[in-house]
């Protein structure tokens, strides 16, 4: 039997007549003899909602009861969209974490999967019954409910679809699929028929709406084909797979343009160029459990050398105070900031057999007169630092420098 | 270890600021070495509007999935009242009916509890933490959340007060306990300090709010000794025990005066009075799902009786319909109803070895100049249908005929 495992965010479900919408979806794309299992999130704001009770009872609600508490959004989705199938006509049945067994550690409000039994599901597959699961929820050794963290029906998707060694695991959601660039700034982006889970990942400022990157990492660890698609049409979407040869040949090096605008900049000059220095600084930041992102430091000069580094903006005032903290400790010089910059990155498996590729990239922004503060690279993925206001301008100037408009017309 | 159950229901949580209340309560309540297991209802509104939420999306809900739905109240009002016992200081857990283990028959939205496994309780309460319990829920052999029926909160309770052999099983609600009579008809009506469970179960009139017979019928069975009480004010309320010698020694024959205004009366003349007739008439009743109440048929006269019962006044016209097709079939005479009826009924254990209770009864009435429609009697029970503007007058008569009212001193 082929299994297709589908998953349906908390939009998609949103209210009853976006859950009825679903249902026809659901019934629509079964075929004979295909198995086919639906996992779906809470009903959107449902979760908010509770959180926002609990909150009112209690500045620091226990984490187990918290799980007990949330875990009820996605069994209320699964039950009305179970009843939604019913009606249109096709035998369905809802199940909770609990009740498929799916086994995860201890973490409440962030837990992992350890395991699940197939063999309810498999059970109802046989029946030829769709399977409606509640997404994000499990259950640790003890029987209490656990939950996965934000976007956890991503997870309970992909994991299901690994475990029952399904066909594709269907993601749907309010796009169409992945983007070259946003359209919204770049007006000759188009969607990518099939990309790699690395490139996904990098990708993951056009992709965080579409699907969680934790759930990618499982898809990739696991070779679960993924298909991110849209709840509103039926055209297919986005297949994120292995890597395959077939992507070279289309000499497509770079798969996409991404933008970010919620980081700030921040340096700390004259820094001793001591060993550890740099050691304190990040470890200190990390202690007060501020996310850093790119780190540049210059080359140092007569024993003092100047950090940069970018964090999420709302987090700038905090890392400041810090780190003027961290300067007297450390008898360095000033502590600057740049609030508004944004973040340009080129995307492509494809660079790491294409050299020049940076320099393309450099030389695209340098003729539209654009000045790189930061730079960073890993394998698959280089990223710029510019003045906010130069950011979309530097999107599509590097949408045109690695041709990806031309697609367009395909 | 002395264990006590308490139940709350809806109203009693019916929101945050109450939620917090009973938590407090809880805990004022806890003694040392004292096991306290909390049963919780959802809080008042949730499970309609679930069920409205199902009933838009279809209009024959699957009761499996109506189940799957309705029982995220109980869970998610024992996860806030948790949290908050938790946040008043004390060690708290909630379980579902799938956590705990209460096993139930296959019916779904009126299940009966099968069995109940007390072990993951007794390991809690050993360790002094009070476990709160989702009320209304459980699961059959397949894992299949069920629920109980509405009240089924209160059959929770009393089932795990039997099961752990709990002293008490408290059930707070908005009254201070039993009456013996409705307070807004008779000024000098009192509160029962104790009463058995038959006349619980007769004076359900009055107590229908405050616990469901269904519950009263288990505690019976397993000799659950019951406290009502109200959730607002710390008195005790009325003990509902086994019938007791100690009561004789009161010489209080009457427990208490019940006026009951939602039914109506039919009367079918010129029945045949051959044999089966009336089996035939209350055999398609029945079939129709109409519950009848009591019946009354007249002594024959020249081969024809009259035939009245009487009815819930929704179920009036369906009842009068169907009664008007039945009289064409068996050749009988019209149908004629009495919509503005009042039942009036004096309830108490002590009637059975007191003779001469019907007669007081009738004296009273009669001295009023109140006309009785209908009579129907059982061993603790005596119920007379007068007119609806009659009740409530009727209702004052017996309280004092039957000398409740010098009660009210004590």
């Amino acid at each position: 039997m082929n299994i297709t495992v589908q998953k349906y965010g908390g939009t998609s479900v949103a209210d009853i007549e976006r859950i009825k919408d679903v249902a026809r979806r659901v019934i629509r794309s079964k075929k004979p003899d295909q198995g086919l299992v639906v996992v779906v999130s809470a009903m959107e704001g449902t979760t908010d909602d509770l959180i926002r009770r609990a909150e009112e009872i209690t500045p620091v609600p226990s984490e187990r009861e918290m799980d007990q508490l949330i875990s009820t959004g996605e069994q209320i989705s699964a039950a009305l969209l179970t009843m939604a199938i019913q009606y249109a006509g096709f035998p369905a049945v809802s199940l909770t974490g609990i009740q498929v067994g799916i086994l995860t550690d201890d973490s409440h409000t962030k837990a992992r999967i350890f395991k699940i039994d197939p063999r309810k599901i498999f059970e109802l597959l046989d029946q030829d019954t769709i399977v409606v699961v509640a997404g994000f929820q499990g259950i640790n050794l003890k029987k209490d409910v656990t939950t996965l963290g934000r976007g956890g029906s991503d997870t309970t998707a992909v994991a299901l679809a690994a475990v029952l060694k399904a066909e594709v695991c269907e993601i749907y959601t309010d796009v169409a699929g992945v983007y070259t660039a946003d359209p919204r700034i770049v007006p000759g982006a188009f969607k990518l028929d099939r990309i790699s889970y690395d490139e996904m990942l990098e990708l993951a400022s056009l992709g965080a709406k579409v699907i969680q990157n934790r759930a990618v990492e499982f898809a990739k660890k696991f070779h679960v084909t993924l298909h991110v698609r849209s709840s509103f049409i039926e055209d297919e979407g986005t297949f994120v797979t292995e890597e395959v040869d077939t992507m070279s040949m289309e000499q497509v090096v770079i798969r996409g343009v991404t933008l970010t605008l919620d980081e700030a900049k921040l340096t700390i000059t004259l820094v001793p160029d001591t060993p550890g220095i740099a050691a304190h600084i990040f470890k200190s930041i990390a202690q007060a459990n501020i996310n850093v992102d790119m780190i540049i430091q210059n080359v140092s000069e007569k024993g003092f050398t100047d950090v940069s580094f970018t964090v999420p903006r709302p987090e700038l005032v905090k890392t400041k105070n810090l780190l003027e903290n961290i300067s007297g400790e450390i008898r360095a010089g000033k502590v600057t900031v740049e609030e508004k910059i944004a973040k340009v990155s080129i995307v492509g498996v494809g660079m790491k057999s294409h050299p020049g590729v940076a320099a393309i990239m450099f030389e695209a922004l340098a003729e539209e007169g654009i000045n790189i503060m930061m730079i960073s690279t890993s394998e698959i993925k280089i990223s710029c630092v510019v003045r906010a206001k130069d950011g979309e301008r530097a999107v599509r100037a590097l949408h045109q420098a690695f041709d990806l408009d031309r697609k367009q017309s395909k």
